[in-house]
């Protein structure tokens, strides 16, 4: 199958609330992107962090296989940098062929969830 | 009327949580599809289920009735096989006439619900 | 200013808990489509209600003065019938002029709030 | 890099619930406007909030530097006049270079978090 969806995505929206050791990793607060590579071709990935106040942070690189799918959360992040805490950020996401973005976040800062979710801005 | 929408769409994002036996249907965690058949033919829906680590599966067949909406639950499918829960997943959902597709997760692994929601990725 | 938009869309996801008389206007459970007419004409809307197992309710008809918007909520549908609670449904939204649609829907069966929101699907 | 998206996008749902001074600005009920401007030059930016029943506000200017993200509070836009709470708005967002912006919404009425997000509708 040829890839479905475009090679470029933003998620403006970007917030790692700080960390709480006491909850496990599923329910622990993470921002999330949901990378579909359904094609039948690696896919080569590169994203940009962007800030309020400093230059962007990146290329981060990660390989989604073919015909998978990669939830990829942005505390997990560590080279070249880490993505800071409780600091507002934007994401570009570029890939070698077509993918498809979504992007969620869990908010465990209270006792409760908090979850949103969007289709990332495809870019032509 | 024709059909209104799109016949591919993506949801990159997919998670179930683990089932609470103590809720009722309506408040256990789910995710849904929730697509709209506008036009006057049936759809033909098919839908595929992406991993991480592992081959798709699928084919899952679903027939929506002319000018009629149905909001599938993933948790529901079983043929050819059920929807592993705690497992990240992504959705592709083919149809032989446009429809238009929503998904939503609601989530009650906490005492209290979350819900989002987002328009799937439709592809030309 | 000339409108801005489309002229058709779609809202995929719909339900409508069943009503707490116990909470105020503000905060029960309600499912609204937030619509916007940026141009300087009226808008003449007309919403038609899909459903799973019947033919569609409708048309209501509703005008958004220019530049102005409104937020609607199904719940208050009345003419020619109510939306019916606990049921799964899906809405088409037509104007003879562009408007945008957003939808959003806010859940207070539990004692906290949920949200959730997207931009609908918007028709060529 | 050239700039990426569009240069006008409406964000359809707007509502601020009313302050409380008893929560920190992280978790103090908010609406934001997060903006990614991708581009090599600043992005000059202008906002204009739509209401129910009276004229539209505004124009509200923010500039946005290169490379830079700004998550913009519709709390904290006061000239030429503060966005009225537990009012239904909507909002038209212009730029003169392409940009990306995505809508979220923090709701802390109750004790627990609730959050919606989606990427706005972008104009052609």
């Amino acid at each position: 199958m040829h890839g479905i969806g475009k090679r470029r995505w933003v998620i403006a929206e970007g917030y790692l609330p700080p960390p709480d050791a006491r909850l496990s990793r599923q329910l622990s607060s993470h921002e999330t992107a949901c990378m579909l590579n359904a094609g039948d071709a690696p896919a080569q990935v590169t994203i940009t962090i962007f800030f309020a106040d400093r230059e962007p942070a990146g290329p981060y690189r990660v390989t989604i296989g073919p015909r998978r799918t990669l939830h990829l959360r942005f505390n997990d992040l560590a080279d070249p940098e880490p993505v800071p805490t409780d600091t507002d950020y934007a994401s570009l996401i570029e890939s070698d062929v077509p993918i498809v973005v979504q992007h969620t976040r869990l908010d465990s800062r209270r006792a409760e969830l908090a979850l949103m979710t969007t289709t990332a801005y495809a870019c032509d």
